[in-house]
């Protein structure tokens, strides 16, 4: 029995290949006093992922080079010398790309399949929805009847904001890439209009879905979208930065937004933040969005790829090619 | 005696130049029931005026082709039918680059000559003044002890967004075009640090004076000055976006921030504001900067140009050359 492992062989250039990662067996770790032992099932592939791989600061430190890659996922323990924790527990939390993780209990979340089974506590129920949920009521400062933009809709941290604004009252416009992912927001989900960016104008579509313009602009992939969604803020408006996914493989310095002038025309603000300042709030965020699960006010969604560790270089690129809908998960074991 | 005006000729492409405007000899207007006429003085020349000739949106409308230039004014009543204005009052209000104005007293400010000199009611206790109190104060949410940045700091908000800062025990760092300048705020007005951007690399200068970032960033100009101190934010960082002049002549579209997702890293806030929304806080803005001239904590500094209403054009242009070290104002009679 081996633990098999995704380390960083080297930082790449663009989007990551199979020069990226090496694979490697190494031995399955032993719990020390007041650790455990997680038999990881599933793994969370993030967007994130991407930045923690180039070597500058930001706000975590890079991936080092030779170790392993850096990951939430959510498993079974098998061993434990930690009294909280007993053998059989199901949990989440950062346990690194591997088949086995050993944690002391830091940010460690406890897993209920009673309110939705296992991938869903790395999506909805995991980091992505803890975003969406803080980034749009608290970042966004969500009123009811907001006039509400998302891009990346149909994304793990998309799906969710877009659906947690029709739970607040609001005018929801998701923008996605191709029919299929947008018909699942207005059919499935409840979006009022999904603009396909592959095939139509985004700012022609935002001006006359939202002819009074964009309350909340929530973004997820920055570019050129982020600047359309800017040319038709409404007086007073919150653009709330999420992450820039259209960049983050680029190889030449990317534009900026040009139309940021439209925040003084509209007195508008464009805030950043980062999910991890959040983690007091974590249960907060957890325990509204298990509510919405059970009801069946909101739908959790998952992209399972059942490829074992092995997959895991191949499965990250599916997010930058706009592959996945829902939250993308690699299943290990 | 004529009203001598400057109209908006034709719309300008870049810099405005001779043709864009027309001077004109009108009657001088009288006085309707509950309006009063004021000899204008001085002009306020402010680079907000570049956009107000363009045909698009914004937050006021255009200056109609063929009517009086938009403008703020200080002068004295020469006739009225106002019941609370007599003939001899001073007052500041928005009266067009004329002479002459008519007014029926909305939005006028009295001027008082014994707090300062009738410029300085266009500059630090006019809309500059109020612009800097709100824009550092409220939009920036300043707090004692951040390090504050200005751009277009010898300029005419820039210069009291500095002195306000200090004043609130902030290091401050501002950022002008130019020896004089940069000695200027140093020297006289007790800025910590000058950058002079036409002779040093911003970057560099912020990153070595500013080493652990910066926490208020407020922007005058745009362009590669606000990239450069995005790229310098600390953590929860307020960036306020007060104007851009860099980019207000461009006949090509300008490049946007590239480095907006330092707004993600560091938790950042870029926040657009116009001043007309604090017309009903402007007495009190204007009662504490008056105070501090009063007492001598605050320098207010114009840049009179003593060319009479023809030299409007020439002057205007002053702003855009970076020609002007405090307020710039015309003399008008």
């Amino acid at each position: 029995m081996t633990n098999r492992q995704v380390r960083l062989a080297a930082r790449p250039t663009g989007l990551p290949d199979a020069s990226t990662w090496e694979y490697v067996d190494a031995e399955i770790p032993s719990a020390g006093p007041g650790e455990f032992v997680v038999k990881v099932e599933y793994l969370s592939l993030d967007p994130a992922m991407r930045g923690w791989l180039n070597d500058v600061k930001s706000y975590v430190p890079p991936v080092k080079l030779g170790s392993v890659m850096r990951a939430h996922g959510v498993g079974r323990i098998t061993e434990s010398q930690h009294p909280d924790y007993q053998v059989g527990d199901i949990v989440a939390g950062s346990f690194g790309a591997s088949e086995y993780g050993v944690s002391d209990g830091t940010d460690v979340t406890r897993v209920d399949e009673s309110i939705a089974p296992l991938p869903t506590w790395l999506g909805a129920l995991g980091f992505p929805g803890v975003t969406a949920y803080f980034g749009l009521l608290d970042v966004g400062k969500l009123k009811d009847g907001d006039t509400v933009v998302v891009s990346g809709a149909a994304g793990a941290v998309g799906s969710l904001v877009g659906q947690i604004a029709k739970l607040h009252g609001c005018k929801v416009i998701g923008i996605a890439g191709g029919p299929e992912k947008c018909a699942w927001l207005t059919e499935d989900l409840g979006f009022d209009v999904a603009i396909d960016y592959k095939n139509e104008s985004v700012y022609k579509a935002l001006k006359s879905n939202a002819p009074d313009g964009i309350d909340v602009y929530f973004d997820n992939v920055g570019g050129e979208i982020l600047d359309a969604a800017l040319s038709r803020l409404r007086l007073g408006a919150r653009v709330v930065i999420c992450g820039a996914i259209a960049g983050y493989n680029a190889t030449e310095p990317q534009p900026g937004p040009a139309h940021y002038l439209s925040l003084l025309v509209n007195r508008a603000t464009m805030a950043g933040f980062v999910v991890f300042d959040y983690l007091d709030r974590y249960a907060e965020a957890q325990e509204q969005i298990g509510k919405w699960i059970k009801s069946g006010e909101l739908t959790a969604r998952e992209h399972v790829v059942d490829g074992g560790i092995d997959a895991f270089g191949d499965s990250l690129n599916l997010l930058f090619a706009g592959a996945n809908t829902g939250k993308l998960v690699l299943k290990v074991s």
